[in-house]
């Protein structure tokens, strides 16, 4: 998978702008493995504080915790990196942000911290509104920094289909 | 001012990443303008998560509060692109995140936002330690790309500058 460049990143932050301001839907992120990628890339957009808020970057496990709410029993029996604390990033973050929507990523960017289990790639892309959550398993197969931009993609990508539908 | 590249900004957060391994620091970011880009320049580091815990993205005003006990009266008085408002996000996040060394970034990157009072460019970067809290003031002259680059990159450099001294 060849990694998205600065312009693919910005053109998907740009139909999350129009997304977001045609449904007056207030966004945020909850971040791990991007470590904040995706604020960064849906603010290079002009204005976009009139639809973002902000983020909550859960890098180490207790921030996963304290700032999204996760529960200790969630990150115990699943693991970081897992659908299950995916889900739970997004919802919490959805309730702390006070956004109708939030997307949250936790992945193994490498070259370090893969197993046997959870190999270096692994990323679980998660977003939760009103209507309950839905979470996404992708494996990248690029080097540390491609990783982290293929995360940030899908996350966008990933608003805009729940704001728009699968189709558009 | 010429925006720093990848490559400067890596180099910087690569800085960071010594002077925290060296004084088993643990690092945090507050970050307004920047959006998270602070956050993702420092986790292009593998290894990062040995130093650094996480971010509060705090867009909007009422996420300065939420998230980084920026106290109303402060904003109200000072205003969200203030060396007051700096501070506290450096002091608050860094109570919030649990880490020894916050660093936190407000300013106004552009095109739109700006005043007669609180031009485009103009920036804050506060960080805070144990020790207490500094601020500097910055005026860029970049686009908001730019500035956003040379915000990220003044923040890496104040954690370099206040770890290892103003000479290193």
């Amino acid at each position: 998978m060849r990694a998205p460049t600065d312009q693919e990143l910005l053109d998907l932050a740009q139909r999350v702008a129009s997304a977001c301001r045609e449904r007056r839907i207030r966004l945020g992120t909850a971040e791990s493995c991007t470590g904040g990628l995706v604020g960064h890339v849906i603010t290079e957009v002009p204005g976009s504080s009139d639809y973002f808020s902000g983020a909550v970057v859960t890098y180490a496990n207790e921030m996963k915790i304290a700032l999204a709410d996760v529960p200790a029993a969630v990150l115990e029996a699943h693991g970081a990196v897992s659908a299950q604390v995916a889900r739970a990033m997004a919802d919490g973050a959805r309730r702390r942000l006070g956004v109708d929507v939030a997307v949250a990523v936790t992945g193994v960017a490498g070259p370090e911290g893969g197993s046997a289990a959870k190999q270096v790639g692994l990323t679980y892309v998660a977003i939760a509104d009103a209507a309950g959550d839905d979470v996404r398993r992708f494996v990248w197969d690029s080097d540390r920094t491609g990783n982290k931009r293929l995360s940030a993609a899908a996350a966008l990508e990933l608003v805009v289909e729940r704001l728009t539908g699968p189709s558009s």
